[in-house]
């Protein structure tokens, strides 16, 4: 297993069947693409695709991607509401099973190359990212595409790649390199959402909490129960053990207890390390003890 | 991932190099297996090999070891400190990856048929046994291979397939299903050894403990500690966070920390759902939500 990554690029149409589909197999066509997830949303009008393979692999399904992207996706009529900056709004490479995070913007970086010389406009973020503010996708988002033509004009938002003018056909390209999100919700035996929120605004990072922590407080209708609803950014930075036992001190605080919790979506095996080490006490478990990794090439 | 099996078969041979190489060959011959591990002991001079691969690659593979280890070893000269029965003393088939306990049962029993077919005794041993005084191969090895062609005459133990006769060149075969043993080992921040023996015989079965730990007390000189060191026979019906969090609580009866731990050699996926379930409070999780299981067909 080396050298995999996962590629999660977000398309600027969550309504037309046939456009999703054509890009889906897009992706499948030159081979050693294991899609995972196609998650049109219509209220958004934007997809989210998750794919994984090799490195090379990855990077090729994604420039056939786009190329089809760019061609059937017209940003002048697209309507939704998730902010977004063009057609192919943003084209994350995430390392998996022990891939290097290097390789992940080596990947960003070839394919926003290739963007570029297709005369689309392509910032880096995250990993990828050519200056310190343009880490987060917010900011380069900020204005979306209707504010782009003049944005790019600013010499502070010249693109770091393709023309340093706006496309009105296709938007810019956000590219980047970035760690898994791991989704983690941790439900309480409450119906007082002030509880879950505080929670949550103990935990996150823009009220204080842990740097790699995004969470919100909501109610769970069906259950009468409220939720501390989390994206984990980077569980290698703020290892999952460490949010889970500061919640459920949080939670003793409050005299509520955890009832459950989910996992939605992928995991990486390598999220079970903190696990295993705070745990079980098993401080050097390598996810190659897995017996099942031996089934991966 | 469908149909994974491992199997670990043991042969009484662990000197002689070329011999365990040509067999390691024969068990790559017919493709689509991976080799996990090849362990020779001279003391007990006694090999086990352990590779995994789907259920039909496993079984075939194992026939083409076993024809060679019937061809090459000649018990009639063999002398080791292990208990054996015969050339191929042992061989467990093992589901992981989400395989059912069936799956296992029936490759043994189809390589039990091809064993028998060539002239060799043959005895089904835990999940595959034909009774119950069958399920532990220690009755079944009881009085061993010098023991065999006087055992083999009594009609309790006539043979599952293969001759009601003794063969002196090969022994007989033991095959079998079982789970996967996880060896898991806790480390205690004490050089009294009687700690590590009283916590031992506190979770092992043969003592009052657990149903499927098999447990002892060691001394590890290196560290000025002492460990708990356990096989844990089946982590689905015993689980380990239960193991755990018992050990953690004979240790404060004694007034001593739990230092680390250590998971030895191969783990399969699935001894994650109870530690998900436990720690994380993930009642549901799948090991098909590791992202890396996308990468296996």
């Amino acid at each position: 297993m080396k050298n995999i990554l996962m590629c999660d690029p977000n398309i600027s149409e969550g309504k037309d069947k046939k456009i999703i589909d054509e890009i889906t197999s897009s992706i499948k066509k030159s081979g050693g693409i294991k899609i995972l997830e196609v998650l049109p949303d219509e209220d958004h009008n934007r997809t989210v695709y998750a794919y994984l393979g090799e490195k090379q692999d990855v990077v090729q399904a994604t420039k056939n991607m786009a190329e089809l992207t760019f061609e059937m996706i017209d940003m002048q009529k697209h309507k939704g509401d998730h902010p977004r900056l063009g057609a192919l709004d943003v084209v994350p490479f995430i390392p998996v099973g022990g891939t290097e995070m290097s390789e992940a913007v080596e990947a960003a970086k070839e394919f926003g190359k290739f963007a570029g010389d297709k005369g689309i406009p392509v910032y880096y973020y995250e990993d990828a990212a050519t200056r310190p503010e343009r880490k987060n996708l917010v900011n380069i988002r900020k204005g979306q595409y209707e504010g782009l033509a003049e944005k790019i004009k600013d010499p502070e938002w010249t693109p770091d790649e393709g023309p340093a003018e706006f496309v009105a056909k296709t938007g810019a390209v956000m590219t980047g390199a970035r760690m898994p999100l791991v989704a983690f919700n941790v439900n309480l035996n409450t119906t007082d959402l002030s509880v879950a929120k505080a929670i949550a605004d103990a935990v996150r990072h823009s009220k204080g909490g842990f740097r790699y922590v995004r969470a919100i407080g909501l109610r769970i209708k069906e259950k009468d129960q409220v939720q501390v609803s989390m994206n984990l950014t980077d569980y290698t930075k703020t290892p999952p053990s460490i949010v889970m036992e500061s919640i459920r001190a949080q939670a003793k605080r409050y005299g509520v207890n955890i009832t459950g919790a989910e996992l939605v979506g992928p995991v990486p095996l390598a999220f079970m390390e903190d696990i295993m080490a705070n745990y079980l006490h098993v401080h050097d478990f390598s996810i190659n003890q897995f017996i099942e990794t031996n089934l991966i090439d």
